[in-house]
């Protein structure tokens, strides 16, 4: 399929939307005409490559079928519009979990699952998976290539910007609050953010217990990697951080190797970087960096050629390759936007320690 | 053995020091004679229950056969202190963790293993576990206790105060820095603390990849458990809070139960309090806050009566119970100060969600 003409992105005003504008400009999409869609209260204007672009509201006329639709809505009104966006004959990446389990949606990362691409009929919606899941995958895919993978066990340290614009800005407020020894009154949460660690604020379903970010992760994983038995745990939490999530991860290999081989597949994988992880490192960057490969202590006691026990320490930028950045590698990916150029050096060399 | 006439704590001015002097009047102990060590330069006064007291330097002169000696210093000079003060008579509780693996000197959780205390001769030193390890143990031996365990998991989100009051200030600095846009350098880390995650700053082991803080928790886990077997993986990282530490425990049973005789084993332990656990909610609280109680994703493909891995979320402040509230509760328990009150109302119902 060619390039399509136009590129929309719903949501445009929002954290994920203006990184999907940063993203679209840095990959070489700059001279594409945009048109931002967000809802009818915004009349904001939002800045694609240097132009300033009114945001529209999305109508039954909006969409017309040469369109590129990014969707970086909630679920309830990423279902509306990838409709009519279809209806009208256009191409649709969807931010939002509304379709990840939905099987006639490929749910892909262009480093794991790519072949879900080129199906017949060729896909016209695409669902971009949650960036817990996103991270995870793509540092873990060269080792299930390599060894299989028997088991994942992964905690995360998840940035406020996954919940949105309000629990940034209720970060800031309350931590300016709290080193100005200010009472702060919480708003997007029943408590306080500043200086403060929680269990992720997802609702937590009643038969298993796991919160909504912990759900997802099971479900996708198992689906990308079409493991619907794979054992997998997750604790998910939030930590006051603006941005890029962290994640301990101990994974249970099929095959035992050793620790040169992982750290040679890892070294050669794309989106991966072997570096020191952590969240202000991994910030504005496009890779999941790996950090601290180790056998898990347990595993130590076993002899070398037996050892199947892996722990990782990752970091990832989780509006750019756990949003933003996959949902365009998508687009490029599916031939509706030409191959993306990779940015020249990563933003997280910078800022790394 | 009575009580000893005169509490000494050495490293009076530091974060632990001082939420010893806190402790100790709490705990109905503020009418003791107490003298606060610090080091030559420090000429500080400390403050216990309302007076203000120099500190002043130790020295070979400076312990007494009647002394009860709180060390809350580095373990180079806890070695150095502690001999003086055993050599004078005196009775020890070390915070550091210069004699942990020393079988001569009893480690201790009074909840876990307080039967150590009555060891023959008695002991007149004894070792404070890591903060980490004592609020895992402490939320885990009821379970251990009641169905035995085979396995533990746990993933840390530590707070900066455990590093000690420098990293406190570079977090506070960092921080006022990056919400006015203002370039900060840091002193304390490599890289910036401010909304920053990063593996646990602990020295990495050369051998295991383990870093210091994994070693402590597999070390003086498996010695309080009298369980040098135990296999158990640890993955720790800081967090920029404050104070309090949280951890994602995944522990595996050696026998099934219900969820419900887990809440029910929890609920009565002493130390313990099933409760909303967050990093502010613990803060200045006693009791290690357990939450999120519910069986492994991967356990729930088995059938209910051979679920064995079971998931937990924990808060505790690492000051008080991974510091001084147990180095003062293992006087007590040793007999060295009356039994201590506890707390009328654990700070934590107030700021928790």
């Amino acid at each position: 399929m060619s390039s399509r003409t136009r590129i929309v992105v719903a949501g445009a005003t929002g954290l994920v939307g203006e990184e999907l504008l940063c993203v679209l400009a840095e990959r070489g999409h700059a001279d594409r005409e945009l048109l931002p869609l967000a809802p009818g209260g915004a009349r904001r204007n939002v800045t694609f490559a240097g132009r300033s672009l009114p945001c529209v509201e999305p109508t039954a006329a909006t969409f017309t079928e040469g369109d590129l639709v990014f969707l970086a809505v909630d679920a309830v009104t990423a279902v509306d519009l990838a409709r009519r966006a279809l209806d009208a004959g256009a191409c649709v990446v969807d931010n939002s979990s509304a379709f990840r389990a939905d099987p006639e949606v490929p749910l892909v990362l262009p480093e794991v699952n790519g072949d879900e691409l080129h199906r017949e009929p060729a896909p016209r919606l695409l669902a971009n998976p949650n960036c817990s899941t996103a991270m995870l995958l793509v540092a873990l895919e060269p080792l299930r290539a390599a060894f299989g993978i028997a088991r994942v066990e992964v905690a995360t340290y998840q940035a406020v910007s996954g919940a949105g614009r309000a629990l940034v800005d209720e970060l800031e407020q309350s931590t300016a609050a709290a080193l100005a020894g200010r009472a702060h009154e919480p708003r997007a949460l029943p408590f306080a953010a500043a200086f403060n660690v929680w269990p992720h604020e997802s609702e937590v379903a009643e038969d298993t217990l796991a919160n909504g970010e912990e759900q997802k992760i099971v479900a996708e994983t198992r689906r990308i990697w079409r493991a619907p038995q794979l054992p997998i745990d997750a604790s998910c939490a939030r930590v006051p951080t603006r941005r890029a999530h962290c994640q301990a991860v101990t994974v249970t290999l099929a095959s035992s190797t050793t620790l040169d081989d992982v750290r040679a597949r890892l070294a050669a994988a794309p989106g991966v970087h072997l570096h020191a992880a952590t969240a202000l490192g991994a910030t504005g960057g496009d890779d999941v960096l790996v950090d601290r490969i180790r056998w898990a202590t347990s595993e130590l006691d076993r002899a070398p050629h037996e050892r199947r026990r892996l722990c990782l320490w990752l970091a990832c930028d989780q509006l750019r390759k756990g949003a933003a950045l996959n949902a365009v590698q998508l687009a490029e990916s599916a031939g509706w936007l030409a191959a993306g150029r990779r940015r020249a050096a990563a933003r997280h060399a910078e800022q790394a320690p």
